[in-house]
């Protein structure tokens, strides 16, 4: 007898009829007393899961932080009703909850699941991302905690059009992935009628074969069908991750609005949903578990608990930031055994690829899919790993996305972009960033990380290792003089003041390319009898303020900010709401960042086209040291 | 004898043969003049581009504006040294400029080709891209222009990793694009070795013809098969769109280098590019164009002369700004017949809908694909079309990387958010969008509109029409009343001072939602015996700074600005920004947001939960002025 026959559930397709009927009855019932949420979409896929949770879902309900779990990802999360009324069968919800607490304020059974519930790995909602996140918890199941636990993924036909879950089926047969099973709920209609492909099972099992996984063909409604094939992936048997395409009918089970495009997210009035829980059969009350998984497990890969050797430089050394986080990487990897990274085919660019030699067996090569970069980091996360993904800066944009679900998700996740900015040169816009710090500040809850020198980003890099939440290092293509001693603490939040005097008259701020320059601006204004405050702004959220407002208000509220980003949202903005964040203040700030289009040149020429090197800053620091300040302007 | 027949080119196979060696010899000549480049992935592909400009490219370069050309997009965009050595070839780019402009300041040959030149429709560089915006292009070669012309896309075979190639394709196939001629290179080396499916061809063509297009394989260095192909791909005779699949070698030609993986985006030093020029058979200076298109065309659709009927609202009359959009665009729609409009399957959401109604013929439905969203804004507006691109605000999101590369081609979008911030309710926060604003203010030359009212929004909408760049309308899922009466002028960087005396204390400053909310704490500050200017900051970017300053000196500095979106980079900062971009001045900002994560509720729950609805914006301007100012504090 092996494992998965041990195991196997005593519930009987009768009983699990019962309780798909139950799951309708409850997703009609709990959108009902909300006013609103997308019972339709639960009904459709309400046979599948009441077969997966009772037969195959190998699942500890009482410890959903067993480590032996299977996983089930609601990628259609708009079928929260199901997912809800799944808990309800599991006994971890009840009935007065789904009928109280669905989408109310404060209430933890929100319009589409988050991990607020403990039964949750990641949020959904926005389509054709539940798929991707979970072939990160493959991956982790597969190559790194090595357990038997399957993924389930449910996901609705109209998010096969996203290419996100081309991407993901791509990374999933690319890795073999067998504990991947992706059950697809083929309902034909959308938001506003009928999908693309409607019901052309065909022309799905047709794609999904071509992208190298294995695909089952089903009625989705005949439970039968439904376990048979939910048995034939558990055995993998192609060695292919297993795609379940179900064709279904929407809102099956009431007459009335079955098959209709008319019903698709709303809720039924009352008379309605009396009406179909009638057809229902009633409400029901069954409390249903299936498997549990063999073993309850708790094992997480510890971190070392020794110390660890920081990579260290030579101050005046010029080393490249990327390079450095690369090395760092190396070493924070070796102190702790949960670090793993990702890349997106440009790890000999972002030097990923150092921590990819040392550690092939935590690297994951995620080939030019930036989507699935991050949907992997985040299912990765979720399994307890601390996963750095890099890639250009630039290509952060394209799973924008994918980050931004992740603040919801509540994952960790510690993003790397190279080749910020005009610096890069001859390669020209396409390649640099130019928004990374405006759209990395506004995820909820971010940090942003911006290191001038070597130092400090083997610093930045080891504090990333230990922090919660989506944080972001930005690093530049060329090599600068290391400005710090091995040893420096660089705490997140803080800043560096690294020119300093009684009668400084004006504060230059700057972060990567632009402090080097501010450095050079310092002196340059000393010989012109000027004397400048130089600060190393390399943590833009959290952000030093206090140090931004002594600055200010000791050199009479002139501040010049230099940055290599577009003027909107990145560290001259991060700077000024520093320093207009509280009380009341006079201040003359002039801000220098990329307004231009940009195009081919060196690193140099392009800085100074920009007028963001040091003779631009040099320049506007004196032009606001100089100038008559008329203080009463606005009193 | 046919149009094809008529025009094609007397170029035989062996000068074609001549013209691939020449390309190649200059790729090798202009990135080892420039010292970077991408000699390598240029010399795989230029057998297939040999081929095709000079028998099967029907491109008028004298006219490279005329409307009948063929269109080429260089998806690949790192190989620009191919695309500037067929520009030499056709005669429009100097030898010279070859060796002395390529990837040089100031100069038009950048690292990846832009519309900075007249024979580039679009910017590429960011990978996966050429081929949606291709789509779009031939989207209006079908259904628009009703034109003959052909767009040929060259890829890379890495950038088949990109789920938007795969959205592209969809598309492709379901609009029966067989305009479009996608040719992959398929080299087998991407970045840093080899690609995920390297040489499988076989792989390829199941993947493209799973998803509707028709593969045709050939060897990438046999000419004769290449013109075959291309041949064939012209008669369409699959009814679909066309997929040619070449397998190439990566630096081909030159022994040292082919096939190899260390020689990806690296120019050959001076003694390898003499030895890899030699093997070539040396320099040579063909000049060589292919056929021309049968006429030339400079025909668009004109805009009608006519006056139009605006959308009138009743001011106190409840209106969704997102249902005045949709009203608005039909108005649009039809004094203008450029105005096309596209919707990522939500148009009954977004109100895309009545347009789509009202102009079937149109209207492009994307589906919920939003990369290929934007990617087919970009092809119209390549056309001259007027593209309007709606979705909810949130998954905008998905296509940064596309509206980024927007700005760099220097297209024209139109896109439209809606159901922004926690204003949304149940949903819940994966379908509220907190990011938008933050994200749409750093793109570059962008404009950022954000109305409050039917009124407004049905102005915003019809300035878009004539606005160049990226502009972004911002709409709310709610209907609020209509503030402003018909006729009201709302230009773009202007705003609207809707509570104004000469005793103001503070200033409210709104958008949206967070207006509405102001006038109520106007009305309750007003009891409080508290008088409040009131600002409807309706164009985010272009500010309107002067208005801003002007009522920053007539409160005392005192400014309280309530967004329904993050604190970074969104309203409250593009109100900072304009009140600290000039001058010295004292202000006391107190900025309310979203700075949480919310769950679900209703719309007026979230917004108090968020602080951000009338009570706090009260409470907190109250705060203001009747707390003691130390305005020496920083001096």
């Amino acid at each position: 007898m092996n494992i998965e026959s041990a195991s196997f559930p005593a519930t009987d397709l009768a009983t699990a009829a019962e309780l798909a009927a139950q799951l309708r009855v409850d997703s009609v019932r709990s959108s009902t007393s909300a006013g609103s949420g997308h019972p339709s979409s639960s009904m459709s896929a309400a046979d599948l899961l009441a077969v997966l949770m009772s037969r195959h879902l190998r699942y500890d309900w009482d410890r959903p932080h067993n480590a032996a779990n299977d996983h089930l990802i609601y990628s259609k999360g708009h079928a929260s009703p199901l997912a809800y009324s799944v808990f309800k069968a599991a006994g971890v919800v009840s009935d007065e909850e789904l009928l109280t607490g669905y989408r109310r304020f404060g209430e933890r059974l929100q319009g589409h699941p988050t991990p607020v519930l403990p039964w949750v790995d990641v949020a959904t909602g926005s389509l054709g991302q539940g798929l991707p996140d979970g072939v990160g918890v493959a991956l982790a199941g597969k190559y790194l905690d090595k357990s038997p636990y399957r993924v389930w993924v449910l996901c609705g036909d109209s998010e096969f059009a996203e290419g996100s879950v081309w991407e993901a089926l791509d990374k999933a047969a690319y890795y073999g992935l067998t504990n991947l099973i992706t059950i697809v709920d083929v309902n034909r209609l959308g938001q506003r009628g009928e999908t693309e492909l409607a019901w052309d099972m065909d022309a799905y099992a047709r794609r999904v074969e071509a992208f190298g996984a294995q695909a089952i063909v089903i009625d989705g409604h005949d439970l039968g069908q439904i376990d048979d094939a939910m048995v034939q992936a558990r055995k993998a048997g192609e060695g292919k991750p297993v795609v379940i395409l179900a064709r279904t009918i929407k809102a099956k089970g009431f007459s009335k609005a079955a098959d209709s495009p008319d019903w698709h997210g709303k809720p039924f009035p009352k008379d309605m949903a009396d009406e179909a829980i009638a057809e229902l059969g009633g409400e029901r009350h069954l409390k249903i578990r299936g498997p549990l998984p063999e073993v309850v497990s708790t094992v997480r890969p510890a971190a070392a608990a020794t110390d660890w050797d920081h990579v260290k430089y030579q101050v005046g050394d010029e080393v490249a930031t990327r390079k450095a986080y690369g090395e760092a990487l190396v070493a924070v990897g070796t102190r702790d055994a949960r670090v793993v990274a990702l890349d997106a085919e440009v790890g000999n660019s972002t030097h990923a690829d150092l921590f990819a030699k040392a550690f092939p067996e935590r690297f994951f090569e995620m080939f030019i899919a930036e989507q699935q970069l991050i949907a992997a980091a985040t299912g990765l996360s979720v399994r307890g790993y601390k996963a750095f993904a890099s890639t250009f800066a630039a290509f952060l944009t394209r799973a924008h996305d994918f980050i931004r679900m992740g603040a919801v998700s509540g994952v960790d996740l510690r993003l790397v972009g190279s080749h910020v900015g005009v610096e890069i040169g001859a390669d020209g816009p396409s390649q640099m960033a130019l928004e990374d710090i405006a759209m990395m500040r506004a995820v909820h809850g971010s940090t942003v990380l911006y290191p001038s020198d070597g130092t400090s980003t083997v610093a930045l890099v080891d504090a990333m290792a230990d922090r919660s939440g989506i944080s972001y290092l930005r690093t530049t293509r060329g090599a600068y003089p290391v400005l710090y001693g091995a040893g420096e603490l660089f705490p997140i939040g803080g800043c560096k003041v690294l020119r300093s005097s009684q009668d400084d008259q004006v504060t230059l701020v700057g972060a990567g390319v632009t402090l080097h320059a501010a450095l050079e601006a310092a002196d340059t204004l000393l010989q012109r009898g000027i004397r400048a405050r130089v600060i190393d702004c390399y943590s833009v959220k959290p952000i030093d303020a206090g140090t931004l407002i002594t600055a200010a208000e000791e050199t009479s509220g002139r501040i010049v900010v230099a940055e290599d980003h577009h003027p909107e949202g990145g560290l001259g903005s991060a700077v000024t709401d520093a320093l207009t964040g509280s009380g009341t203040r006079t201040l003359t700030i002039r801000r220098l960042a990329v307004t231009g289009m940009p195009g081919s040149g060196t690193g140099a020429e392009l800085l100074a086209w920009a007028g963001i090197d040091a003779a631009h800053i040099a320049d506007a620091a004196e032009a606001l040291v100089r100038e008559p300040v008329d203080r009463a302007s606005n009193r």
